[in-house]
């Protein structure tokens, strides 16, 4: 497989910006040899910068972009920001000259953005924002995060489709397990949206794959490979996740930095701990990707660092390579097909173009 | 202060019922001397378990009830049982000859039957589940957690009331910070229920500790002390912490448990082991309230032991003594005038009943 993509990439989104977005590009240029990034930014600074990376000043071309948007900026201003780097990024994607986009700016400006620039995919009526996670089964992806706070019977279906082939595109899943999330695992519980749901998805190609509800717990137990939910309880679930991780996190470092005994004990158990720090790095799941748009848009989160920056621009790459948005055109014309048809087919196409195992460390538990 | 209350218990409802209970009551008694239970169930079981527990049985009155509601049976067919143990608690609470009911036994139908039986509060529109939970901060108390899984405005308004008295009346605190969940903490996220509610409650005497909008994150940073949303994603949220917390809990037993080197290493940090296990122990937590009702019913975990089911009866017995639910009807009062109001006063009468600290571990860190 050849990476011979361009990838846009807004240079000014970011605390840290534009330093660790070339900082990230300089690990990922080593890691996708043959790809092409389209840096957009102000020029001064990244030429200047370009000279000290000498990876990604191969790999990258400079564009001028004279505005920033914003991360305190309203969406109402961004989406009129014409020269903002974020915008001449998503313009990139629209037009064709580049596969996809990364940037670590404003979440709300780049989703309105792309809605209205790229605009959703043939027959998708929302998109929708989806991240890995850690599981006790291995890495897990959930969505809606949080692009649609109400959502109806056809957003989740498509949310299902397009987490499936998330699965089998970035976490490399021959055929990757469903579920919707409710308050119960009962068929009766929940409401009609989510009961409706789940009856056309038994009735679709994915029903083998297709666990029925799931509850909280089960998004860190891994019970499913793939979590669907509109985005107001996806965003809560997955903010409530990670605020339990750092409650624990916290409180281990004050066991392990107190004193002498804890240093000790830290010593004796640090390959464990290692492997946990790790598994849990959030730098480990950076990017959450906005899926169901006419091209490929991952958001790397605004306080990470360069590591977690190139992780992003690693899941972008996965999803141009391996023809995410082909994948979902397919599988959502199955589903319209199955509405007419009584029994369901299993996913046959999913074992020909697993996700690459070596080129990104974030897939080592999948 | 004296408890010379009368609770009624459902000796049927958990996993290990009705020896759990009994063992649950024997610790109770001792903590509650001046308490009496109302014991309903199998009165040859009971009469042959309370042989072996002297305080309880001191503490118990036996009532016969033939019946069970089993975990799996229906709401529609356990609101026809009668004669279940369950339904005769609900009933003692409903006749006044009981203050309050502590029942281990299936959820959806004690909701149902309380609403039935017992009624709403005058002027609550729906009862809801509360619960306590760690936090960075101390103990936090969110609602719902799945009563009711759509709310309106009045729902969640009346959630922010009725969890000001329990973290008042239950965590002794004295003006408690209030939140509405919510997917960002700017004023212009989420939907239109939300941001009306946060209008409502801006204007009411709780103002001084309304927050604002919290996120998934702030649940355990404890950025506030009650957590209010609807049931679905109070649900989900609830049940997501406790997963996150079970798979780094999992993990680190992994790490002590795996050798030589890990058996020492906890020997060495074991106070701190100790403390994060006491701290997150869900018997300190056990006991989720259906607020809102006509009396106190508290809900112990299915699973839980004795000690879990005693701290179940603390819950309760801190309702009672503390007048829960005379103070929610005297703060609603308050809201109602508050809308003809242009100010907003302070609470003012939340420190003369502080609930005592010496009668249940639970409390340790509030």
């Amino acid at each position: 497989m050849t990476d011979s993509f361009t990838l846009a990439v807004d240079a000014m989104g970011g605390d840290d910006a534009p330093l660790m977005v070339v900082q990230g590009l300089e690990i990922a240029a080593e890691r996708h040899p043959t790809a092409r990034f389209l840096l957009i930014g102000d020029e001064t600074e990244l030429t200047a910068l370009l000279g000290s990376h000498k990876r990604a000043r191969a790999a990258c071309t400079i564009r001028h972009a004279p505005d920033i948007i914003g991360n305190d900026m309203k969406t109402a201003a961004a989406v009129r920001s014409r020269k903002a780097s974020m915008r001449l990024a998503v313009d990139a994607v629209a037009s064709g000259e580049a596969s996809g986009l990364v940037s670590a700016g404003n979440t709300g400006a780049l989703l309105a953005l792309a809605k209205i620039v790229i605009k959703s995919l043939p027959g998708i009526d929302r998109p929708a924002m989806c991240a890995i996670s850690p599981s006790a089964r291995g890495d897990m992806v959930m969505l809606d995060l949080g692009a649609n706070v109400q959502c109806d019977v056809r957003n989740l279906v498509e949310f299902a489709v397009m987490g499936d082939v998330f699965a089998r595109t970035v976490l490399g899943l021959t055929a990757p397990t469903i579920g919707l999330l409710n308050v119960g695992s009962e068929d009766v519980k929940g409401d009609d949206t989510l009961r409706d749901a789940a009856e056309v998805l038994r009735a679709s190609h994915i029903a083998p794959q297709f666990h029925g509800f799931v509850e909280g717990h089960d998004i860190a137990a891994g019970t499913v490979d793939v979590v669907v939910t509109d985005g107001f309880t996806g965003n809560v679930a997955l903010k409530t996740g990670e605020g339990a991780l750092k409650l624990i996190g916290d409180f281990l470092k004050q066991i392990f930095g107190g004193g002498i005994a804890g240093k000790i004990a830290y010593l004796l158990v640090r390959p464990g701990m290692d492997r946990l720090r790790e598994w849990l790095d959030p730098r480990r799941y950076n990017g959450a990707v906005m899926v169901g748009l006419n091209g490929v848009v991952v958001k790397s989160h605004g306080g990470t660092d360069a590591q977690g920056f190139a992780h992003a621009v690693d899941v972008a790459m996965d999803m141009v390579t391996h023809r995410f948005n082909d994948r979902i055109r397919e599988d959502l014309a199955r589903i319209a097909l199955d509405k007419h048809e009584t029994g369901s087919k299993a996913v046959t196409d999913a074992g020909d173009s697993p996700r690459g195992i070596s080129d990104g460390p974030h897939l080592a538990t999948a």
